[in-house]
């Protein structure tokens, strides 16, 4: 894809350029002209003739020579048109600006323009954005009224709106952009492009963006892993909107996008390696904390600060965020103990006491920096009446230059601190305005760390899987009509991935049920089988502990039973099964499709109180194995695993293995729109598992 | 407690008045002197005749008439000679600025100190504290250098070095004070004291305050509860640090503070009806949001915004914190439509969309505040293209004029809405820089009002209670040199304060087993008892299923098992029970005592899993029936009481009288340190539970 005609072009034509100072097609010439950009610039609008000292075209056409970019400030119904024309005359990038397509309903305009592009391999952003700015060569080519600094930020937004309010926040907070792009409807160049490109572009250190949906996400991560492959240390930044039910639900009506679920994009932060900003607050400590500091090689922070409380309120955030406030080794202790006054502490945090100058202030720094135990630092400070502000800010800045750690200076307070932000921002020291916020920042620094330095995932790779079977099964169902299995169908369908199910049998009269449950040999599981039972106990149609010679009789009576309940119900047979005997843990397996994200596979603690514990955790299939460990490692059940109060631990291995054959499973077959396994009987270690309930949804 | 004298002295004291300018002695005289105190001031310092041109005092004495109030910045050696040199003067209160008690170990001199105050009726602030500051008689009594803007804040804080930044921030954010005091060791005025004058300060309208530990919990939840009846809508803010173990840890090595443990402080604050605030950054969000708002009737939130993202990102959050983004009434959706361009969205969010000049946005806020359905809006802008910055600010502040309802402003971004938020905060309508950070100050305004609105707690009152019976128990034990109970004397504890326990008896030996197993009748659990057995079932000391018939057998074998692997186990006997039969769901019930906050009840999802689902909540003794049903209602397991899958519903009401019943004993006995009863089994609704397990350590 050509990012060079979007971000570097050698001429721009502006379709829509307009003399009205409120209307849009004049903001963006007006930015193109004034702000610096150093190519040609075409005005083109059929009724003007000069627009701010530039004469205009009356058709993209009468441009009569080669463009690079073309920015489309016209009627929907009219960007096409030009379109056209500017194809013809070689155009290589377009910015629609544009509004009234998907987001209003117009997807078919859409889809058309996005098609004329792809055809002609014109890079198209947008439409529906706000436009495109490229700071490095003082380029707005965006009707944002501002040009931020440059930097080594590479920014991209969903949404136009927040784009301006980014900007705005940017200059307060002193932060600069490599590339600065409103994506909008996301016809084409969509989160998957930008990021490709931005890990690629040499002037971005760092990512960010903003969200409401999101499209290929296997893609996405193989996009990032290949680049950590290449050793490219570049963190992603994503704010995220639609964090809820309501949010999705306003996210829908406001963009046309359909939000996947919360739980698909946690599962695909995770593991794509993505920072998750939870709040536009975040996102903005975030960039500040990742453009300003190295990658630290763990997560032990050392906290010096002139006030306890702030110390404490730090330390506790930075335990809740995973960060680990340890002790400082003994060296330090005693370096520390050597110029600290006795009331200080030479514990984590440091407190170098409410009269400590900027050399004492210094002298600490340079003593938790150098710690080997010590991999971070969080630097606060507070305007006391012996305090040093600005000279203890050079104090930080120097320390900074000679550590190859992160750190991150707390100067609290307003007007009495704020010189000392600035001597900080100036040095490239990451200034967060609150202790807890720094901490959390930091913590956000570390787990990119572990995100980068993740072995390179192992992939899932199974034997004993019968797909054919599968498709079987599924056709037999679908031409019957159904849109879902049997039980004993799902059972054959786990049972030829790999999945150990318990001798089952189908019985459809009494001496059928006789002859299979001798052929079972076991004590047995009898179940109602029937479309029109969903609830299968209270309907009277589940028998345990039944001996084989009673099979028969028991059929007859659940036959009985169930029909006195549902007189109308249309009964298959009944579902015999052996009955489990070893004492395992019931852990429930699912996978549920999501329209954006595809399919999301589960675990977690099963049994009939799924749904009030909610100790589950989600993946996006294909998982990896390290993804599936991950997933079960993060489940509260997870205690239970390695055994709690005198009990054996469980065979984890297995439940991992069949984890994976989930998720190759719903990749295997995409016509499976919903499974549920609960319970899967976990046994302990090296007696595998057995699956004991199953439910297969169809499309 | 006389506090006129620490606010409003006729004249004051300086202890240890200096003339070094980089001592606390001349920061505390300049302050008073300079910045409008109009009192008497008597520097005192024995070395010096003139100090910023007053005359010293050489002592205390030499003063020669009455002093309101005397502040303390003298070594700590010298304060208490002043100190009772001031009393014969009179003196009414005292600010013991002055370092070095408990918090670098000295408590002896701080409980002199506390002691001597207390006898001659003076109201003592501190030690180790900044000092007072009443903005409204403009009295800076303290060595903070800013005297903030008079307003409506009580603020109080543990920390001296916080009370700084506070004041930084404050000024910043437009905060104003009505009193600013640093309470330091708290040696007399604690938290409690403080809460109370301010409940009753005229000028006070929301109390602040950041603290590190607290005493007296039920002390103050009873001035709270006074002061609620007596129509005092006062919200309460705090800031507690200590969230974590690693923060509890560097508070107790900072303040000599033994802070208690983090699920007693979250019942307390619970149960007082006070605003945690778990940041800096949310203090001040909230005392901005609780000092230019009413109270709201309820949790519905309206959003109006000019950019769809930001309205997406606080629907998210409002959502989280459990307010409510409902739909519009009819009335407010036509009103609405009929001005909004069709682009724009009557749903809530409003989005008015970018080009909303500053009319349209006022006639939706007004739409929004006028629907019944709505308690609370929240105003989002960014600039755009059209916006009108300031004249919107402008129609937010009138919108708020006619409205009883509250309203947070968010506008962002940076420079280009600073003149907006001057004119919202001259306007007296809270600003809060980000719109989740806007939404969840709103979530707390709801929570006060839920507060506020709590009807009178209906207190425990139980019959069928021996308190002889349990002192003779817990007596013997005591006697018998242990600090724990044997199972069957907790039993018997437990069934002397009303819990439901089965037929429980104490077998000595094969014969003492058959005969009283044969007086129980039923079906047996069998359990050792020794004090050598931590984990009865592991050392093969459990049998369940019993016949009574059995028990002698069984007596001798589970003692041969036992020993078998505990060779050199004490053994006491063999508890025999009725086994539980009917079906009835795991509770714990637990008490454990904190040395601050007292004794705190817990109760939760029972079981073996206890500590993996940590599905537990707590509640400090003595709790309120509402409490108890509060606690009661809060588990996750709450759903399982409901009845859950075609489960019958189970016997809330009695779980709740037995949450209260152990609230009585663990109250009545100060001697009992901890209680485990798991589990107890609840049975179904009418049917009552019954102790199972039970476990009683003593102090």
């Amino acid at each position: 894809m050509n990012f060079d005609s979007v971000f570097d072009p050698k001429s721009i034509a502006v379709i829509g350029a307009s003399r009205r100072e409120t209307h849009v097609g004049y903001g963006v010439l007006k930015n193109l002209i004034e702000q610096g950009y150093q190519g040609e610039i075409f005005p083109v609008n059929p009724k003007t003739d000069v627009i701010l000292g530039r004469t205009c075209y009356g058709t993209v056409s009468s441009i009569g020579k080669p463009i690079d970019l073309g920015i489309f400030v016209v009627h929907p119904s009219d960007v096409m048109i030009s379109l056209k024309e500017a194809e013809k005359l070689g155009i290589k990038a377009a910015i629609v600006i544009t509004a009234g397509y998907k987001e209003t309903g117009d997807a078919q305009s859409e889809n058309e323009l996005a098609s004329f592009c792809n055809e002609h391999g014109i890079t198209l952003v947008g439409p529906n954005c706000l436009g495109v700015i490229n700071p490095g060569i003082r380029m707005n080519a965006s009707f944002a009224r501002v040009m931020p600094k440059a930097g080594s930020v590479g920014f991209f937004s969903q949404s136009g709106a927040l784009c301006v309010a980014v900007l705005d926040y940017a200059e307060k907070l002193g932060i600069g952009f490599s590339k600065f792009v409103s994506i909008g409807n996301k016809a084409q160049v969509s989160e998957r492009e930008m990021i490709e490109f931005l890990l690629n572009d040499s002037e971005t250190a760092v990512i960010a963006m903003y969200l409401e949906d999101l499209t290929h996400p296997h893609e996405i991560i193989e996009i990032i892993q290949k680049a950590r492959h290449e050793g490219k240390r570049k963190p992603i930044i994503a704010l995220k909107a639609g964090r809820t039910n309501a949010g999705a639900g306003a996210s829908a009506s406001h963009t046309g996008a359909l939000a996947g679920a919360e739980e698909s994009y946690k599962a695909f932060f995770l593991q794509a390696g993505i920072i998750r900003a939870d709040k536009v607050s975040e996102l903005f400590d975030y960039i500040k904390a990742f453009s300003r500091n190295p990658i630290p090689k763990g997560k032990r922070i050392g906290i010096v600060t002139n006030a306890g409380g702030p110390g404490v309120l730090a330390t506790d955030e930075a335990a809740l965020r995973g960060l680990i406030v340890g002790e400082f080794s003994k060296e330090t202790r005693t370096a520390l103990a050597e110029f600290l006054p006795k009331t200080a502490g030479v514990g984590n945090p440091v407190d170098v006491v409410g009269d400590a100058d900027a050399l004492r202030y210094r002298k600490s720094l340079d003593a938790v920096m150098s710690d080997p135990d010590i991999d971070m630092a969080l630097a606060i400070l507070t305007h006391q009446t012996m305090t040093e502000v600005e000279e203890t800010a050079h104090a930080i800045v120097q320390a900074k230059k000679q550590t190859g750690k992160p750190i991150i200076a707390c100067f609290m307070g307003g007007t009495s601190v704020e010189k000392g932000i600035e001597v900080l921002r100036e040095g490239g020291v990451a200034t967060i305005e609150y202790p807890e916020e720094s901490a959390n920042a930091l913590s956000k620094l570390a787990l990119y760390s572990d995100y980068f330095n993740r072995e390179d995932p192992k992939r899932f790779l199974f034997e004993n899987v019968d797909r054919e079977a599968v498709s079987m099964i599924l056709k037999k169902a679908r031409e019957k009509g159904r849109k879902w299995l049997f039980e004993y169908e799902a059972l054959q369908v786990f049972s030829a991935y790999g999945f150990p199910v318990f001798a089952t049998e189908f019985a459809r009269d009494r001496e059928d049920a006789l002859l299979k449950a001798k052929k079972i040999g076991k004590t047995l599981v009898m179940k109602i089988a029937s479309e029109d039972i969903l609830h299968k106990s209270e309907a009277g149609g589940v028998r345990i502990n039944v001996p084989p010679e009673d099979a028969g009789k028991e059929y007859d009576r659940i036959i009985h039973d169930v029909l006195e309940k549902f007189p109308n119900a249309k009964i298959e047979g009944v579902l015999m099964e052996e009955m489990a005997e070893r004492r395992g843990f019931e852990i429930i397996l699912g996978a549920k499709r999501d329209p954006a994200l595809g399919e999301a596979v589960m675990v977690g603690f099963g049994g009939i109180y799924v749904e009030v514990l909610q100790d589950v955790t989600f993946g996006l299939a294909p998982i990896t194995e390290d993804d599936a460990w991950r997933m079960v490692r993060s489940l509260k059940a997870q205690k239970i695993f390695d055994g709690v109060r005198g009990q054996d631990p469980l065979d984890v291995d297995t439940l991992v293995e069949m984890l994976g054959r989930l998720s190759s499973l719903v990749i295997d077959f995409p016509e499976i729109s919903e499974v549920d396994i609960n319970p899967l009987k976990v046994f302990s270690q090296g007696n595998g598992a057995c699956v004991l309930d199953a439910r297969i949804i169809l499309i």
